[in-house]
């Protein structure tokens, strides 16, 4: 069962294009938005975005039956504790934020009974930014980790699962705990080494690179305080993570000598097997 | 003024394409191949790349003013000692490899005053091997770094940079040295990062991850034992390379903590405008 009545707090690129999939997919559902800026709310109207869009959040979230939570992690805390005494008993609030421990915990521990938090990373996106750049289409075929915890009820699990779906994801569940450790391995790690590999670089030696420098560089471009606070909120799983990336870097220089040429291609040849076949 | 005769030793990926391209865009000249493989041969011979294919080498340079090595950089030097005897006087050889220093060495030590030999690095092809993958464009818009040095010839370089030009790349010009100390950070270790981050994976992990992961490590599906030569001859600069990223991995990681939320909010800010104004 959908949700009649949604509030998209933050309408960025996330927020925006999450607003026109709905409003494309689900024409019975009334659409709110809550931005700080006039501008930001003109324009995703303009768009389509939103049915009706508010810069005070009592009128953003009145009579939501669901509530998004699509502005920067570092304003969920207070988003959560004033949606404590602004929802009904029933709604349900989701994020799209990229860490959910400590979004889960707060969330869990500022909302009262019957309002229910499932944490939500729907992981789509782009190096671009701002309501301009939202699309449709944005969500379609990506995944979405869904992350419940013992105090969810299943049914309000489904509910957001069936969200996503509308928007065109593939969802999956895992704990909050999980989510976190996984996700700085294949996300979080990978763009501090692109930005360590951007950071390192001659600027004469950039005009040299080919293809294969350009898509490993290219998630460097993303906002550096919406990463830091990704880095920060997951530091203990980034640095476990940096640590046996160095580890694997170390191994790679060990066998960098022609004594150990054989060990070094089975070494990079046991490597691209896995990465086609990941790929595939 | 084009070669009129070019040998291609080593018909696969980067020899078929380049005798396509050059078929179709410079009919008056010869192309004639080299494989050990008939099939490889005959396989080239269908697909247009060549006018004729020999697997032996006296057979395929007898002519020839230009000579291109397209086989594994392994395989050079004895090439090189063989070309020496067989080419006339004026014939120029150049080649594809990936480093610099040891090939244009070798060839100013190998072949006999007359001949020139002058280094080519056109950054093209893909993680795909063989003659099968080859195709007329595979060189178009790309750059192609030549190397000369203080014995080459200037008529000669004109030669061989006109020859990639009517391939559609962008040519430019560095020492040997230069070359491989710049290409060990924009090509070798982006390399190796790409396949420790592969490595240092858990296998339920990896289908976690989104379209900026699959970019970055996109290139470590290269063939194992090519790098293996490109790492091993390019030791002490991938070495030096190495060091550098680790010490700006530990860079980013002296700044994950709290106290230096600002000072990690404007490195990984510093590196995103470096990254978006190098892509475009």
């Amino acid at each position: 069962m959908l949700p009649r009545r949604i509030s998209i707090l933050g309408v960025g690129l996330l927020g925006g294009s999450m607003g026109l999939a709905i409003k494309s997919r689900a024409k019975d559902c009334r659409v709110v938005g809550y931005a700080h800026r006039q501008a930001t709310l003109d324009a995703a109207l303009k768009l389509g975005a939103l049915d009706e869009g508010y810069a005070d959040l009592a009128s953003a979230v009145r009579g939501a039956d669901c509530v998004v939570l699509c502005t920067p992690v570092g304003l969920f805390r207070e988003l959560l504790a004033d949606l404590g005494k602004l929802l009904a008993a029933g709604a349900i609030v989701t994020d799209v934020g990229s860490t959910k421990r400590s979004v889960v915990a707060a969330a869990e521990a500022l909302l009262p009974p019957g309002i229910t938090f499932i944490g939500s990373h729907p992981m789509a996106g782009s190096e671009k930014r701002g309501v301009q750049y939202a699309r449709a289409n944005l969500y379609d075929g990506a995944l979405c980790i869904l992350t419940p915890t013992g105090r969810t009820p299943p049914m309000a699990v489904d509910t957001i699962e069936q969200l996503w779906k509308l928007l065109g994801m593939r969802t999956c569940r895992l704990s909050p705990e999980e989510h976190d450790r996984r996700l700085a391995d294949v996300s979080h790690l990978p763009h501090a080494l692109a930005a360590a590999l951007v950071a390192m670089q001659e600027p004469e030696s950039v005009s040299l690179a080919g293809r294969g420098f350009a898509d490993m560089t290219r998630i460097a471009g993303g906002d550096g305080a919406l990463w830091r606070d990704i880095f920060l909120d997951n530091r203990d799983n980034v640095e476990r993570s940096l640590d046996r990336l160095i580890a694997q870097l170390q191994t790679f220089r060990s066998l960098l000598t022609p004594d150990r040429a054989d060990a070094l291609a089975a070494w990079l040849d046991a490597v691209a097997s896995r990465s086609r076949s990941e790929s595939t």
